[in-house]
């Protein structure tokens, strides 16, 4: 079953609003069995929404919208269908009742504008909407179907989950989409690529490389008439991956740097706290992005110059002889971190996060270390000399290197 | 001038990242004269890649892509251009040597794929990419153009903003597009709706309204022949905004609470240090985004409990008396850092950052304050009960306060 997904909306095409609802429902699409075929964005614009559903109609199965259901004058969607179906909307007096009575329960008359959202056309139905205003369309013609959701993705995920999902579930029987994820770090894209290059150009099961911020990903998409079948051709790839790259395997599926971490943290009882020059705050910015954090993270210290540091308790001989950006000045800051906050195992990161060069080191030059008092993981890494690009993959990095030294010592 | 912007890659398909680069090209082109009329996301498939090239050379002047042009088989943006245009890639051996230089100083030897990044074709030139080891490409045929932008939003973005965005300045010349976005914080969107509701509904200049994490936006819209004309079509309902809403203005345009509020310390030669709880070091790591804060920012403590405050000199009475999350333990971590890292404001923000409530207060609450041991800001903020909501809005809002209290001070 092949779909498309249209985001409607001019301000998405003006750029003041990013469509997200678009990947949101991306993602469903794969377990159901329904391809994704095209996703684009359209202006309220009666003609080429039109145009729009008339192509869709003719290439897809499936379409589904996002946006354009609201009571004013730019929104267009319903009318585009009706256009494009050459069907006249009639309005429909009991949804006209349930508008009034949503806007007497917040106090207030329903605004005349309103009244369009009760607009129907003979070849589609409504479908509630219990966070909003907007009811969804589904029309169905010709053995296509569209599917017309609210823009805002409050309304537009729960529309989703309780009404238009368990609708979809009986629709498509006979082929289910399994997806691995398998994240590594430490190695380029070309080498990951060249190392598992005979499984590539396989269209079932297929396997995806993609460069992240948190390493390269390798991605095993399987179709089949069932799940056991689906696991069963993803299997010899996943094992082959694992072969040949498992050392850099930091991950799977929905994992994140700061999830697999925490994880073996816990799993350990183990504390951990931060002490951060070049990231200025990103490092444990990204350890409490986990609710979990609450348990094993101890808390940090950003500093910005060797001053701060050495109040910190980093000694200043380190800094004099080797530099405040140096593997050196790293290791002490773990070590520093760990001891003043109590914890069982300190991360330090320190570079050269811009704007220009320091210490005669290059914007970008970065040391990590974590260490646990016993043993230590260090690390080098040169950076493309963007400071956003620094933010995220320092941290990244010593988050996975943290999880190393974890896993290393049992 | 007509354009499109294609999105491509089949993990936008999946779900599996979410494009944003699109919504980012979008805002741009309006003040470069250039409408935007589609915006699509295709898969890495060469024939529905081709297809889709095809089709924007009929109805486009001008077609934006971003990804897939990445070292590996999964990267076919050039291949269907190829195939559109009818053309034969060729390997360029002056990039193959660029590209070996990029991983020399990155320490090691280029993998073989990345040659494919080295291929043209007659009809266009590269775009050089200063951030990784795809160059973008530029195509011309039958006076339409085709501009290749790399995926990962830093390398797409430096790529626009210092190649692609100066060459089509000259371009348009009939019609320009001025944007004045002026950000406001403390009155909701409803009330800010009402008091400029007369200047909605006009088609030009267009008044929109955004709520955004860090407040209400305001965005006027001017088409004009010249920028002149545009600018004073903007003028007056700027004035009015000014008039009603002067005091809850706290930027324009492309700022960002941690850019006004670096900016207001640096014209008076200030320093800050932060101390924070329930944003992990959210606030540190919104201070540093800007490059700028080398020059003010003193350091910062991040705390997850009472003892590590108490470490960092919050008087454990206070603690006792009112709790941790209160305005009074806000307002002395505040103190405590401003002396500990001797810096002129001290900023700290205390809360609930979940899973669940503490000290029997509920999750979402925080408390800010701003103090320069003279004159102090605080605030109460009651937010929805979802970390990543918090971690984003508290550092937002004791921006904004941080930048009052300095401009109050002179």
């Amino acid at each position: 079953m092949k779909a498309e997904i249209m985001g409607i909306g001019t301000e998405l095409l003006m750029g003041e609003l990013t469509d997200t609802n678009s990947s949101w429902i991306a993602s469903r699409l794969p377990a159901l069995g329904i391809e994704l075929q095209w996703v684009s964005i359209i202006g309220d614009d009666l003609p080429r929404l039109t145009e729009a559903f008339k192509q869709g109609m003719e290439r897809s199965d499936i379409i589904f919208t996002t946006g354009g259901l609201g009571p004013t004058q730019d929104d267009l969607t319903r009318e585009a269908i009706a256009a494009a179906f050459g069907e006249t909307p009639i309005i429909q007096q009991e949804v006209v009742e349930d508008l009034e009575r949503y806007f007497a329960a917040r106090g207030g008359p329903m605004p005349q504008h309103n009244i369009k959202q009760a607009n129907l056309i003979p070849s589609a139905r409504f479908v509630p909407n219990r966070n909003g205003t907007a009811p969804g369309w589904w029309a169905e013609r010709d053995g296509k179907i569209i599917i017309c959701m609210p823009g805002p993705p409050g309304e537009n995920q729960s529309m989703w989950e309780e009404q238009v999902e368990p609708q979809l579930a009986g629709l498509v029987e006979d082929e289910v989409t399994i997806t691995r994820n398998i994240k590594t770090m430490g190695m380029s894209e070309g080498a990951v690529d060249e190392i598992v290059s005979e499984f590539f150009g396989v269209e079932n099961p297929y396997l995806g490389i993609y460069s992240k911020a948190d390493g390269i990903h390798l991605r095993v998409i399987a179709r089949a008439k069932d799940t056991t079948t689906a696991h069963n051709m993803i299997a010899p790839v996943e094992k082959a991956i694992h072969e040949r790259l498992g050392e850099y395997v930091w991950g799977y599926d929905d994992d994140t740097p700061e999830q697999a971490a925490g994880k073996s943290l816990m799993e350990r009882g183990l504390s951990v706290a931060v002490m951060e020059m070049c990231t200025g705050g990103a490092l444990a910015n990204s350890i409490t992005d986990n609710p979990n954090s609450v348990s094993y993270f101890k808390g940090g210290n950003v500093a910005y110059d060797g001053a701060a540091l050495r109040s910190c308790g980093v000694p200043g001989e380190v800094m004099e002889k080797h530099g405040v950006v140096s593997q050196e000045t790293a290791n002490a800051m773990a070590e520093a971190v760990r001891r003043q906050l109590n914890a069982d195992v300190g991360i330090a990161v320190t570079g050269v996060p811009g704007p220009g060069e320091f210490e005669g080191k290059p914007l970008g030059l970065a040391y990590i270390c974590v260490s646990n008092g016993e043993k230590i993981r260090e690390m080098e890494m040169r950076l493309p000399p963007r400071r956003v690009t620094i933010k995220r993959r320092v941290p990244n990095q010593a988050l996975i290197e943290l999880r190393r030294l974890v896993e290393e010592t049992g």
